[in-house]
């Protein structure tokens, strides 16, 4: 199998791109014209370190890859446009392997409206994807960063945390996964190998004011600590207000991980957290809940001064981990 | 040494990015207005397949990262705009290691009006460099494809080819490159290890006209095909046309390869081949000269037909390879 090859059979399926794009996959570069502004993130998972062959199915693989990607372009409140794929290919992954890889990227692809336009692909000891994913939006004030959270915001947070580090445990300990339903079990499996980037919350928390936001990759804590320091705020979270998912209590009681390291240091949940005026929570919840069909909470407050404090219901504060976890 | 650390050292020693930049490194994504039309490429290179780490210094990986993300702009007649990185990183190669490869990548980025504006850091198994450029156009109109090749138009190559293949030679024998000066081996070296964008020269021949443009990374025979291909004509190659680097006859005849098959076969050179008005050939001559200082030869002609036509003087024709080269 050839690069070029495996490329030109990749472009076959490929469906036509969008309106922006003039020149796709095959030639020298993708060529757009992309008017207003672009959000522009790159993202890499590599086997052993953000997934394990022995765990994860290729399409799954693929998924993830442009999963964690637009993920950053869903904290943006971009609307997705391009993606552009980089594939290191072990010998013992042939040309169905890495199409399979790819089909589970392309579903994702189709499901978020994003048109894969270019690709390049080299042997490589190690299965990795790097992905390059633009977003768009009419003008740069449309896109959230992190750095614009006021004292008086208030912190919200879409969804449920703790799904993809309890899914990872059930992954590493299928002995454990055994304390929790099956159906519970499988869903935490899914959040840690099949992560579900939130373009629609991001979109619809963009419209209702937000004013920082970032998505979850390093966990609640960590992640808190980097909009509050781009902001240049403090961020008083209240980690008992934080909705977990379905098992990771019990998950994290029989792999003897205490229950606030799971939640706020365990990453890859990619929820969203923003910042927003107090007085437009209620609308930012409905618009959430009609965008994505998953829930708002409102878990904590913005203050003047720096870092982040979390304080549990009755305790102590609680150190945010996961700074110094490379990758 | 933690992904953050990293990034927020390298934040520091980024130079001010250009105009269209309005969200650097640090946030979710970068952000940009980049008005007219953008070119945008993806590039990777991976230890033992790429470079190899007992033959390559820190700063030469990252300037051959960069350089052959960029070599797609310059045969696009693009300028150069952002860049993103994202580096795998084994165990071995600490903070300093890595700071090392991204000078190498700066200081080429520096010298083509290229900023660094996002990146990734990850923990690999194996080093590799993943590079997305974009570059920029005040219109689409004004980027070259591969595709606009018409019969009648001369075919034309800009510098000296061979160079980069001969240069693997000299580093895989350093026995066999004693035939040669010591001058013109270090300079066969370099050409392998960091090689040059031809950014200027792209951009002139986008000026004087071109019709098509490919940068040689797999080698002539190779790209000419891509660009017949994507033509729809016939490329006739007169290879004894070709400028030869210094030194690649004889490293070819020392190491046992056929110098066609060095030369028409061996890439990496990422010098420029282009269709353009044969009537145009020597303002697109002057003008490659006064950009890039390098010489521009006519080497052949586009006629009806498909695929490429190699004569050398009085021989047959010679079979182009590099097809089925993975990577």
């Amino acid at each position: 199998m050839g690069e070029f090859e495996l490329l030109a059979k990749l472009r076959k399926r490929l469906p036509s791109p969008g309106p922006r794009l003039r020149v796709g996959m095959g030639d020298d570069a993708a060529v757009s014209v992309p008017g207003g502004a672009t959000a522009t993130s790159v993202d890499a998972i590599v086997d052993g370190v953000h997934f394990r062959r022995s765990q994860a199915t290729l399409p799954q693989i693929g998924h993830k890859a442009l999963a964690t990607a637009l993920s950053d372009l869903a904290a943006m409140g971009a609307e997705p446009g391009e993606a552009y794929v980089t594939l290191g290919i072990p010998a013992d992954l042939g040309e169905e392997g890495c199409m399979e890889l790819l089909d589970g990227l392309l579903e994702l692809a189709a499901t978020t409206g994003t048109s894969l336009v270019g690709g390049d692909i080299t042997r490589s000891g190690q299965l990795f994807v790097a992905m390059t994913v633009v977003g768009h939006a009419a003008a740069e004030e449309e896109l959230v960063t992190r750095a614009g959270a006021r004292p008086g915001d208030a912190l919200v947070l879409t969804g449920e945390i703790g799904g993809a580090p309890a899914g990872l445990l059930a992954l590493e300990y299928p002995e454990a996964a055994v304390v929790v339903p099956v159906e519970a079990a499988e869903q935490l499996r899914a959040r840690q190998l099949e992560p579900q980037p939130r373009l629609a919350a991001g979109r619809a928390l963009a419209r209702a004011g937000a004013t920082a936001m970032i998505d979850l990759s390093d966990g609640l804590g960590g992640d808190a600590a980097h909009l509050a320091q781009a902001s240049e705020v403090r961020l008083r979270i209240d980690p008992d207000a934080a909705p977990l998912a379905d098992g990771v209590a019990q998950i994290a009681a029989v792999t003897g991980n205490s229950l606030w390291s799971l939640a706020l240091s365990g990453g890859e949940d990619y929820e969203l957290l923003a910042t927003l005026p107090a007085e437009r929570v209620e609308e930012a919840r409905a618009a959430v809940e009609e965008a994505e069909g998953i829930g708002l909470t409102r878990i904590g407050e913005v203050e003047p001064g720096e870092g982040v404090e979390i304080k549990p219901r009755g305790g102590g504060p609680v150190e945010p981990r996961g700074y110094d976890q490379l990758g």
